[in-house]
Parts: C-alpha cells; structure tokens; sequence
C-alpha cells in the first residue's frame, strides 16, 4: 500500500445521483491519500454513448482483472424485458455472497440504540433465477432453486466472516417449516459448516419469526446467513432499523476473491444533478473495499470521518434531516480527516 | 343476537397453551352474555386418544357447517413427514384471505406509536403450494404459483374490506421487479380491483422497500394486500411493532363466508397447563369472530375490557412484563366488562 504502486479498482458511478456521490468517494480518497487509481466505466440503464449498450465486456473485464470494484446505483426498470443490471453483474461476476454491515450511527438517532448487525446473503440463486413461465392461462409459476454448491459456499462465507471479524453467532434464516425440500438443504448446509466451526455459535431461525425478533430487539442477533430473497428482505429491514439504505454499506463477494462494493439505494432521478444526494452508503461501501484490500489504516481513517461528520450533525443532507448539499457534506468529511 | 336463539361456533381449543387460552375465552364471552354455543373439537399434534388422528372430519364440517370458528395455536412439526394442520385447514376450508388488524395497545409502549394497520394474505398458493423436488443430486426447487383466480379473490377482499372499514389506502406488495410473471400477475389483479374502487387510494411497492419503510415509518401504510409468503412476512413484521404476536388477532376468511379465527402465536409448550400464557391473542381474535357475525356490540365490549385491562397495566401476564396468571388476567378482564 506504498503511493508508489496505485492498486486498479473499477469504478462504476451508475445511474441518476450515482456519479455526484462518486465525485464524492473519489475526493474523500484523494484528500486521504488512498492508493487507488480508479478505472471508471459507465454501467447503467442509459444507452453509454459510445458502446450502445448498458454493459460492456470491458467493464466486466475490469472488476475481474483489478478484483475489486465499487458501484454505484442502477435503476431497475420494472417489466422493460430486459434484465436487472444488478442481477447481471451477480451473475456474470458470480457474486456470490452479499455482506451488508448494519450498525447504528453515532448521534443519528432512530427507535433503536446499538444495531450491530451483519447480514450475509446468497446471491446468485433460490427465488431469483429467472425461471418463471405460464402454465395455462391464469397459471403462472416460478422455480426457485436451491443448491448444495451455493448454500455451502455462503454459509462458509458467513462463518469464516464471522471468525475473522470476532462474531459470535450465526443465525440461519429460512422457512423450512413450509419449504422444506429447497430451504431444508440450506439449513443441511449451514450444518455442516457450523461443525467446522465449534467456537461459533449456530442457530435457526424461521424468517416470519425472524422478521418479529428484528423489530423487537435487534440484539437478539448478530450475523445472519440466508437465501437470496430473506436476504433481500432483511437487508433492507436492518437498514430501516438504523435510518434507511442511504446510510448502509454493502460488498459483493465473488469467486476468486473478486470484492464489489456497492450503495444498495435507488438512483434518485428526481434529486440527480443537484448536489442533494447523501454519499455516505456509497463511502461506507468503499471503506468495506478498503477492508477488503486490507486498507485497515484508510478504512479507519474515512470512516471515522464520515461517522463524526454525521454524528457532530453540522452537515447533513436532506434525508438526514439537514440541509447541506452533497458537496459541502463531502467538504465536512475531508476536513474531519 | 338474542339470548334464546345461539349461534353456534365452532372452537379448537389446539395444542400447548391452547386450550387454557381458550377457557379464557369461553369465560369471557359467558360473562359478557354472548349468544354463542361452542361446539368443541380437538385438532392439533398429540393423537386424538378417540379418533386416533389429528384433523377430524367432524372437525372440518363443523366449521363448514357454522361458518364460524376460533383456533388455538397447532404446534408445526419441521421435517416430520406431516404437513402442517395450520396449513391443512387452510386448504380443507378454502381459507383465502388472513386478515390481521395491527394497531398499537393503548398503556403498552413500544418503540412505535399509533401503529393502525391491517395485513391481507393470500393464504392458498404461492410458496406454500407444496410443490418440490430434487432435480439431481445437491439441486433441488420449489415451485411458486400465482393464479388469477385466487390473486382477484384476495384483492377484492382487501378493497372490500378498506371500504366497509372506512380504510383510505390499499398497497400491493410485490417483487415483481423480479419475479415479473408471478408477482406481475398479482399486481395486474390488483389493478384490476382496485379500477372498480375508485374511491380506494392503490400503491404498489417492492417487498424489500416495504418492510425498510415500515419499521422507519409505519404510518406510512394503512392496508396491506400479498402473496402468501410475503404475508406471513410482513404480518409477522407489523405485530413485532406493537408488540409480538401474542397480541395480534388474526382472522381467516374462506369462500362461502366461512370464518376461522386464529391466535397466530405457537403452542408454547414449555408453559403449557401452568396458568401463565397471554391470552390477548385469541381473545381479539374471538373478537374478529364476533364482528363476522356482526355482533359490533359485544365485540366492542369485549374488546375495551381487553384493551382497558392491559392499559391499566395491574394485570399483565409474564409475556408483557407482569406477574399475573391466565386466571387472574381472564378475571380482571371479566372485571372490566
Ligand atoms: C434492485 C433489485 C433487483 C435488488 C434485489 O432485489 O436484489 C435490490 O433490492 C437489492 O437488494 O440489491
Ligand atoms: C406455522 C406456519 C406454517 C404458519 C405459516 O407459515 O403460514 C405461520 O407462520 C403463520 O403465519 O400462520
């Protein structure tokens, strides 16, 4: 991590306010001395210019060579026949694990004190494969797949996420008491995983009841392993608990070590372009990159200014509650450096 | 509703706790004159010592036969090659739509306040449809079905209900975004409903942004209508808010008008027969019953008397801090008609 020998990361700013708060992340780095060079490519929904298309080999091509990305919101168009970005990328970058970090901001005040929660979701399969058709007119179905490969490779992310990070649990979310063939073998996974893993903590939890025990007590747990759509259910559920998506950093895990990190909110078309949109899920995601790359000393560094920056509460963007623009925020930050 | 023509009604009393709540209720309503002759038969997990089986035939056609009835809590064994009888009753009876009113207990604080909210489950099809297998070995699915005739069933009773309630709003939760077959097919259904209401405000909104949005805000929605899993979700979700499920009534509508109300919580078993559990649940939910069978006078009696002996806070069972037994609680409430 010398200033002599930059490492490559991609960059994609994405959609609507996607490129002001990577204007941001890119400052934030700059002034922090962050050895990043970036390597921007356009992804999103509006036809890029130059390539006629929303994706390019190139930009996948980037992620899989420097290993390590961040990306920023994509619209998902609703029924348009084409795919979501965010699921092509899942897929084409076989990101198979999604880490979303969850813990209460200093001095952002909700209902709820002390969240510190890790939800660590599959990503590339159950309820999202694609598989849905018609069977006579009024009759439609979907296939939700769940396999060995996959349910044991996340689950040993969640453990082995938890032994690094000195977690002490991990609660397996599913609703076996119905499905019990598909998420049946994702609990047999978790299971066997857990052996491996005396010193962790193991337990299984039924998603409904999961849901209840979240908005009563979040302390009641710590990481959380679970199929694609409990994950993304109780993802954005923690989120609410801590104020929202704005303020939640995520990171894609693939194979071979690929790490893209990414704000999970919208594109806010309605505020894009007017120095209004909140940063911070976008700059705490590249922190969770600097971690990523071991970066621990700029990871503390960025983070504890964006924290301090939202907690001293000087600086706030609108959906904080303040009125502060995107870049005067972002100013805030470099000066707490 | 005269003294001397009872209605008849059909109670299964159900496992663990169940059949003590379910004296609380038979208390109650005696005390509070209410015209209804129980006819009691027991579903649940033990082995009926006479039937030698779990789910009687009597027991379906009492129902059908009243069009009314109150169940207690059926322990759902995981894995042990019986389908559940919660979900066995919702198919016999053509059980379509679960309604769970959601509203904050007057005296009982939680971290939410004049949370108002009513959940509409479609309770036949969707992921609950039983369908899995294994394709090879490690690969397994499970199918999802959404059909037109039970999604317009089920939103019509939601639009339905918002207008005899007086209720402004019915959202569609979806994940169509997604699933665009099936959860498209729901949400079209909706649309076609909710063009016949015009006098009914319709949203749409995403599953993931839904449960966020609800533990940020949950004044933000007043109705609520979904798939199967979402609503056991989402229903689980909202009586988390107020305070767990051991206060929430839930009422079970099948075709031909038939009734089922339910107290959603389980069986609890390690307190079972010791005059400790909560009966609130059962009780709102007789409460629903009460209100099918529109007997608003002795629902709304009864329903203070619940509502005023928890607001006065000297009678609460261990579940809501206090010490009092089921008697105790069942009496003070007796107390409060
Ligand atoms: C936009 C959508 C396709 C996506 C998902 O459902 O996974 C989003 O909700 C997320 O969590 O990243
Ligand atoms: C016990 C279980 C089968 C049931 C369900 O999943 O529907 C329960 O969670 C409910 O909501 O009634």
């Amino acid at each position: 991590s010398s200033a002599s020998t930059p490492i490559r990361a991609t960059l994609f700013p994405g959609d609507g306010i996607g490129p002001e708060i990577a204007e941001s992340v890119k400052q934030v780095f700059r002034e922090a001395d962050v050895p990043i060079e970036w390597e921007e490519h356009y992804v999103g929904t509006e036809i890029d210019p130059r390539t006629q298309s929303f994706l390019t080999w190139e930009s996948l091509e980037s992620v899989r060579k420097n290993g390590v990305g961040l990306k920023g919101p994509m619209a998902t168009p609703i029924g348009k026949g084409h795919r979501s970005l965010n699921l092509t990328l899942r897929k084409e970058l076989n990101l198979y694990a999604n880490v979303r970090p969850c813990y209460s901001l200093p001095g952002y005040k909700t209902r709820y004190d002390n969240v510190d929660l890790i939800t660590i979701r599959e990503n590339t399969e159950g309820e999202y494969s694609g598989l849905e058709h018609q069977v006579v007119r009024g009759v439609v179905e979907s296939l939700k797949i769940i396999t060995r490969q996959a349910s044991l490779r996340v689950a040993e992310y969640a453990f082995h996420y938890a032994k690094s990070h000195g977690r002490e649990r991990v609660s397996a979310i599913h609703k076996a008491n119905i499905m019990q063939k598909t998420d049946g073998l994702f609990l047999k996974c978790c299971r066997e995983v857990a052996e491996k893993y005396p010193e962790i903590k193991y337990e299984e939890v039924v998603i409904d009841n999961c849901c209840m025990m979240l908005v009563k007590n979040p302390a009641l747990f710590d990481v959380l392993v679970m199929p694609n759509l409990y994950g993304d259910i109780i993802s954005d559920l923690c989120a609410g608990l801590i104020g929202g998506l704005g303020l939640t950093p995520s990171c894609n895990i693939g194979e071979g070590g690929i790490a893209l990190a990414e704000a999970v909110h919208g594109s806010a078309p309605d505020i894009a372009g007017k120095n209004l949109a909140n940063p911070t899920a976008l700059l705490l995601s590249a922190v969770t990159m600097l971690r990523h790359l071991e970066l621990h000393d700029k990871a503390d560094r960025i983070q504890n200014a964006i924290l301090g920056t939202i907690s001293e509460g000087k600086f706030r963007t609108a959906d904080l509650g303040g009125s502060s623009s995107t870049s005067d925020f972002t100013q805030a930050i470099i000066d707490h450096l």
